[in-house]
């Protein structure tokens, strides 16, 4: 089973696909789509579905799990971000990859069994459970590949899971 | 020249049509596309993007204008719509329409020199300026018929405009 973890963003998308053997996430690549400083939104959803379509081509996973976008101080960001996810879900949907959210919460329950975990700890855990030589960077990385490795725990729990 | 208007929701997006010809904008078809209640996001994008897509193959439109979503008091449903506004962007971008976003009070000055003007205003002057027999129902296809024709007046005033 191969999944695509994704972690929305306008100037940066990140995204980490990994296998699951015996319920066991294995990294198998990662990375981050970005988009050029002061881009209309509808040349950035071009852009990011475009790149997107390309890691999709490459990597072909059957499931995905998309951060769910958690609505902070600023209005006008999180509705910008809103629409990059909402062509992310597009695209996905697309090429037949089912879409599972997770809040940002929900991730670190997943993988801390604690749901306050800071950032450096959640990224900490995300490179020993997928055995990698460091943290991968940016953040947004790190993020992605701590959705899927959610997923993946998910999964296993709740057998196929829906949305 | 030929626009295509969308008012984005998550439940019902509206949508009208409309030729310019020496400056004025004459109706050519308008309606919405409606997605079910309880359907989850990743879906709603699917169906919208499909139905979308019916409407650009059969009108063909050469530009669009696209209302941008405002913040009010609900968080989510903002956070849910821009996530439809964004896959609406994306189909619109692949078929090679050009993309303008206008804000409600752009489209209610545009239309009546008054940014204050209520709802039943904005509808009757939609009505009148595209020589309607009633206004179009939902409220969502007259929004949508308003931001065409916004931008039909914008595009008198500036020449082509960009974004």
């Amino acid at each position: 089973m191969r999944i695509i973890g994704i972690d929305p963003g306008t100037a940066i998308v990140g995204w980490g696909i990994v296998d699951v053997e015996d319920g066991r996430p294995k990294a198998v690549a990662y990375g981050h789509i970005t988009t050029p400083a002061g881009m209309y939104i509808g040349e950035r959803v071009l852009l990011i579905a475009e790149e997107l379509e390309k890691i999709l081509d490459e990597h072909v996973p059957e499931e995905s799990a998309v951060e769910e976008l958690f609505f902070s101080n600023n209005a006008k960001t999180a509705m910008t971000v809103s629409q990059a996810r909402g062509a992310i879900l597009l695209t996905l949907g697309r090429f037949g990859v089912t879409v599972s959210g997770y809040t940002p919460n929900q991730v670190k329950q997943s993988l801390t069994s604690y749901g306050r975990a800071d950032k450096h700890q959640m990224q900490m855990m995300v490179k020993n459970i997928l055995h990698l030589p460091d943290i991968p960077k940016p953040d947004d990385v790190a993020d992605a590949l701590a959705v899927a490795v959610c997923h993946s725990f998910s999964r296993k729990t709740a057998g196929l899971i829906g949305k």
